[in-house]
């Protein structure tokens, strides 16, 4: 049984006026931001304030980073209905035994001792992430043999910044781009998704993978925002060992990126970054010899 | 019985090595990011992670602007213990009679049906608000009165812009800052809170005003951070009639300031800003005739 998504992306920006300090009445552009509900085979999880632009990536997503779901075949259907803000998750249990997986009461008990655990994360808010990630960390490996070359970077910081998107229209989003590291693509983008919310950029990353069958370790992970400890955490679990932002970094993004041997580098602009761990892995340009 | 309040403010700023795209080893600044567990007469509520600059106030402001607490009375007090990455928060009634609010089975059960609704706000990350925050947002009301001058914009603008800080030196942190209206002092820094998470910042100003018995309808509410619908709404809870911010805002955020009738100018830089809602609070500067 192959998973059902619904396409539901909403408008991007919306146009509101605004009076600048000439007193003249300027339409501005703003990003959209809607509450989604998830709904685990009818049952309420959580609501998150999304942009839009992938509400079934970020439900999928959401679900895999939370650790909620832990297989594809478990899920039958993604269904968002923006008329009621919401988003329907079909397991296939439901959907082909009419029975939930999580009318079973020890399923149940799991799921609410995960619901039960709040770790209020970074972010520029106050994130949510169920369960204890921390511990899982320490179980990562990333690849110890996968290499990214100065130039691949610079390369990946200029499609970045060549790239349309919401925020320059519109600010306020955070955006997060998948980049190719083997073959003619490198350095290429090959996912970029904007959000209100940078963990739902990611989550939306994250579900697109998934559901693409994506390999990690060949992969750049890029974001426009800062690099705390859910957005490493987050990049290391989905097994990308590239991790670049042009923001800079917290001390415990800092910590765990050491530990698990992310290579993080940020501040990338133009041709400057900054290397901070997992320097093992990076490849400065040789110094060309005059011909 | 007043409110004791531990005072244990961790260092804002750690160096580590970073590598430049010249290979030299560059000692840089980056933000502290630490977990704080609070626990209410016991009961485990969430994680926040935070800078750690004002974790008592921090604690209190998010009580409040949760709703988990009405009122200081309740609190005998708040001590933070870094060393368990914790912060106790002991109820009066605890601490006189030896038996918490939370014992009660009554109360018990709001507590946990309050934890257990869940909004994943925007943030840069997902945030958490526990209850129907929106239901409030009709019930309030900003003062009618109050006016913001544009010569207090620009002055605040440039307090702000001149202001030491953690994010001149490491990035990765939002600012909020309280500033006065009235008086003398119109215009000027009363507090101004650094974290890594955005929501945090707005908590612990909260909180100060709360433990300060600091009044809001003659104040102005700036954050560096983005205008998204959990911001708005925590300025118009705390009664604070004008939000400004140098970014710029969601389309939530301005459908519930125009709703609650706040006064909320994005993109103040220099002498520039766009005012969004609340426009008969905003007195633009006279066009001077010649003299």
């Amino acid at each position: 049984m192959s998973l059902a998504l619904s396409s539901c992306a909403r408008p991007a920006t919306y146009e509101v006026d605004a009076i600048n300090e000439r007193g003249e009445t300027v339409p501005t552009a703003i990003a959209g931001e809607h509450p989604l509900t998830l709904y685990l085979d009818k049952r309420e999880l959580v609501t998150l304030m999304t942009l839009g632009a992938a509400p079934e990536h970020l439900t999928l997503g959401y679900l895999r980073n939370q650790r909620l779901v832990e297989s594809l075949d478990e899920l039958a259907s993604i269904q968002v209905d923006w008329e009621t803000s919401s988003v329907a998750v079909t397991s296939t249990s439901l959907a082909t035994r009419g029975v939930s997986v999580w009318d079973d009461a020890a399923q149940a008990d799991a799921l609410a001792a995960r619901l039960a655990r709040r770790t209020v994360t970074t972010g520029c808010g106050q994130g949510t992430v169920f369960g204890d990630l921390m511990d899982e960390i320490d179980r990562i490996e990333l690849s110890g043999h996968a290499r990214l070359t100065e130039e691949t970077l610079y390369t990946v910081t200029d499609r970045v910044r060549r790239h349309e998107s919401i925020y320059k229209v519109a600010g306020a989003v955070h955006g997060c781009a998948l980049c190719a590291n083997t073959g003619d693509e490198r350095g290429e983008i090959l996912r970029f998704v904007e959000d209100v919310g940078r963990h739902n950029a990611v989550d939306a990353i994250a579900g697109w993978m998934w559901v693409e069958s994506v390999s990690a370790a060949d992969k750049i992970f890029y974001t426009t925002g800062r690099l705390t400890s859910e957005m490493v955490i987050k990049c290391a679990q989905m097994g990308i060992p590239f991790l670049l932002s042009r923001s800079g970094l917290t001390q415990m993004g800092h910590e765990i990126a050491r530990r698990v041997g992310l290579t993080m580098i940020g501040r990338c602009q133009g041709k400057h970054y900054l290397l901070f761990t997992g320097a093992q892995r990076f490849v400065r340009q040789p110094v060309r010899a005059w011909a």
